[in-house]
């Protein structure tokens, strides 16, 4: 079996025994019932990824950011040069972007992959170089990549994560770079959703109307050239045709991330629109890997809404952020923390003498 | 001059160059304009309430849960026996709580105040013993209180806010413990806002309709004995005359911690509906000091939302929760520590070499 296929036989659903024991132990705590909200919720979510009532806390986290181009960027779907993803890069691996600043905050470890930046990198600190590729094609006249780029993505995402939990890392977080990835996100989620382009298409980081008119032109005819109208079926080869088609080679490294974190049990916190629509990527290639799943925050990308939705994640932090890197992700990983900590540290209604309110 | 007439004497709002200056800097960082959304007005409002360009990392933070209860529980405003409060006191000094375990999560110290508990306390680790009153009086057959008790526990949070400070605070963070105090909160909520006690008055940790329905009677009647329709007016008298008709001791310390952080120009986290129904009144006090408060989270009450809607003031977590004790606000000061770093530590486009969009 190749690593893929190992990987996919290797995940497993929720443990519904362990979701059982984590909820019962919530009720017990010195709070009123369902006062954490959402965290409570989150907590039951990371006992049954674990196979544990009990998980353990999601320390240390570490990020992965994986970098490519893309051939559509030729389209004009961005105001931003291609050579903005090395020059990010190199400021991911000098420790300057946001997402350095966010991790540190965090207590994070920060590794940079090129899994398929167009120029040849140097080495750096941090810096794994996998490329795959040297950018993807055009998606619209065509497939990005071949079906055996995306496999070697995807092989190149479950190897870090690998990688990262045998360095001792107990939660993953998705990060991205790669000039014009949200309009092969957008292909994406109509691709695994049927969602319509002008529906799903948003302004990534920031551009005008006729650049957002010709972004949603774009992704509907790299469906048209794909025969992605309908939506594809489930299954692996589907899944797989659908990523080579419009996907990003970040894309499918992060939806090989997510299944390598899903495989080991451990957690893998998405970040915005390129991690969700990479999360259908990976959902559609092993469904219960997005029980190992937690939404980070949500993006102003239209599209993320969508593939959020699909997956049935709720995203924890949403304050209107639109920079991708993994930094949503970031933001959440102490609100994970918090979540899973009062499982451990919080004393129950027994144990600390404080009586129960009147039924 | 009393300590909170000096206290408001030296609360200044928002300093607009040092506002402009942050705003100014986060436009150079290598990051999309407004793509950290709701962070970036974050930092840019503790550059104008620190009154620098550059604002101070707000680390460490120190929270404080100030505790009293209510002369309302009597009207059966709640299905939590009083002695609750008692309790909680003793889990919050013994580290059993929720709040703990948040605190822990980030870092925070935590304080315990009784102004206002019925029971007398023993000593504690972590314990201030500062009570004003064993309680309040039923707010709705009465005032809650006198000005003066309402002044002492003004000045308490005032001193706390100081002693925090001075044992080396950067941040404020606001807790409240106190059974029934979600309907002083909702009374203060209509007393302030001029909203009815049918649309604010909420369900706090969890009440039948029943209750509820005579809650929202028992708020109603507050409003009406102590001739509080239509609402308050702004200035000091008419703010200290609604605090004490139908605020709880824990209400007013609240105010007067966010008073004192904002004299000091150290920003004050706030929590959900207990916290913030008490800046309502440092507002009313002192209308400068909402420049220098950040809303931790909205809580599911439907005060809250009133309150931070006239205060002005957006939450960063809104997960449904409705637990108190400051967990809201503790859960925020990462993120808000993540939108000054940023500040601190992003590199430039200049200085790292990044390209900027075409414009």
């Amino acid at each position: 079996m190749s690593l893929l296929d190992e990987t996919i036989a290797a995940i497993r659903p929720a443990d519904p025994g362990a979701v059982a024991e984590a909820r019962a132990h919530q009720d017990r705590l010195t709070k009123p019932r369902g006062s954490l909200g959402v965290l409570e919720e989150v907590a039951v979510r990371l006992a049954g990824s674990a196979g544990t009532g009990l998980p353990p806390m999601p320390e240390p986290a570490a990020l992965a950011i994986f970098a490519g181009d893309h051939g559509v960027h030729a389209r004009g779907v961005s105001p931003w040069p291609q050579e903005v993803t090395t020059q990010m890069v190199a400021n991911f691996t000098a420790g300057g972007a946001v997402a350095n600043a966010f991790a540190a905050q965090v207590g994070a470890s920060v590794t940079v992959v090129d899994v398929g930046v167009a120029a040849d990198l140097a080495p750096a600190p941090g810096l794994l170089l996998r490329k795959v590729a040297h950018g993807t094609a055009d998606l619209s006249s065509g497939p990005a990549m071949t079906v055996q780029q995306a496999v070697a993505a995807l092989e190149t995402g479950i190897s870090v994560a690998a990688e990262l939990i045998g360095g001792g890392a107990r939660c993953l977080i998705t990060g991205d770079m790669g000039i014009a990835n949200t309009t092969a996100s957008a292909a994406l989620v109509c691709a695994y959703t049927g969602a319509d382009p002008a529906v799903a298409t948003g302004r990534g980081t920031g551009i005008d109307d006729p650049t957002h008119t010709r972004k949603i032109a774009t992704v509907r005819e790299a469906l048209r050239v794909n025969a992605l109208v309908p939506p594809a079926g489930d299954g692996v080869q589907d899944g797989l045709r659908v990523l080579a088609a419009v996907g990003g080679l970040e894309h499918a490294a992060i939806a090989g991330f997510i299944l390598g974190g899903a495989a080991a049990r451990v957690p893998v916190l998405l970040d915005g629109v390129i991690a969700g629509s990479a999360a259908l990527a990976a959902a559609a290639l092993a469904p219960a890997a997005v029980d190992h799943c937690v939404a980070g925050h949500r993006s102003v990308e239209p599209g993320h809404r969508l593939a959020l939705d699909h997956l049935g994640l709720r995203p924890l932090v949403d304050l209107e952020l639109r920079l991708g890197e993994g930094t949503g992700g970031l933001l959440a990983h102490p609100l994970v923390c918090a979540a899973v900590r009062v499982m451990h540290e919080v004393a129950t209604f027994d144990s600390a003498g404080v009586t129960e309110k009147e039924s």
